[in-house]
């Protein structure tokens, strides 16, 4: 397999790596400048690979070019303990990572990027307004879901966790407020055996 | 089938309304106020069926609630000449679903929201110009994507098609630039057999 993948660290590739982490899959990788103008996404040869220019692309073995990181982790995770086996379980996780592409990634994902490598100390304050309140709506129905539970779907950590997983567990650091159900459930995904850390930044501007 | 819809009309519940006219399977609704304070979607007994608080959900003669229109969508197709039946067909769909929650409906779907029922008006220059370039970035992928292609995966109409077809429909009326091959796209759509339009908005706000 190949992975290809931002030289900025980023939570949708990182989801990926941490699948492939769990289920000790080795792989190449090809890592492109996404600050550059244009990015290095919008080659045409990327293009190709992904119409809509976004990483991660994970390349499998026969060539077949697999897009959008949580299409990915289902396939991926299909057939492992990773993802339930029965229909509703699979629906169950494909809810919520739906639900992380529709609810988090668009504003913990955007506020995270603007924090520490975009123009944070230019955009106005109703457009911060609007991806703290609406990243916040989407943690508080994590919270909620958590009462109770150890895992986002059924009683087995898997993909949903992962997917979620990837860009909550800096959500406190740049300003959301986490709920304690949230917390430990983090506390949980990074005790979970095989677990890997997102990668450092090597600009520097990213401390986390 | 019960489906949960609001009282204005939604891409992502016609996305569901459209699927199941297409397999000509009947349903009952409930219809819930979304613009009252709070919506009818943060009742206790809503949030029992999605905690999300989201509309569309769909429940199952066995009282199943599926959530999340895409992952409903891919669901109730499984089986159906609307979702392919390999594994990398069935990823395909999968990566066009999950582009259509991240990079259009965030986008498309809040600005014409924000048209015909919310605060245009007093949104800033810049809230409105983020809403327009990461639509129009990922209407520019599609209109690529269909260069030499009559639907989005394979050579069948399918939920690819229809979750996209939901918003995008009315993409250009709200002020984004939509190429010819999305135009033509929508065109062949509409001309699908069993094809129903997005139902009118009973407030008169939306004339669509």
């Amino acid at each position: 397999m190949h992975l290809y993948e931002s030289h900025i660290p980023s939570g949708n590739v990182y989801k990926i790596q941490l699948l492939l982490a769990h289920l000790g899959i080795q792989y190449e990788t090809t890592t492109l400048n996404i600050l550059s103008k244009p990015s290095e996404t919008r080659s045409d040869e990327f293009l190709k690979l992904n119409p809509s220019g976004q990483i991660p692309v994970l390349v499998l073995d026969d060539g077949t070019a697999l897009a959008q990181s949580n299409a990915t982790l289902y396939y991926i995770a299909d057939g492992t303990p990773y993802l339930p086996r029965d229909k509703v379980g699979k629906h169950k996780v494909l809810e919520w990572l739906f639900f992380e592409q529709n609810s988090i990634e668009p504003y913990v994902a955007v506020l995270k990027f603007h924090t520490y490598w975009g123009n944070l100390a230019t955009m106005s304050e109703a457009e911060k307004k609007n991806l703290k309140d609406r990243g916040q709506t989407a943690l508080d129905s994590m919270e909620r879901h958590l009462e109770g539970r150890e895992w986002f779907v059924g009683d087995a950590y898997g993909i949903a966790d992962i997917a979620l997983f990837a860009y909550v567990v800096h959500a406190e650091v740049i300003g959301f407020q986490v709920g304690d159900n949230v917390k430990a459930w983090i506390k949980r995904v990074q005790s979970t055996e095989g677990h890997v850390p997102i990668r450092k930044d090597p600009t520097g501007q990213c401390p986390l």
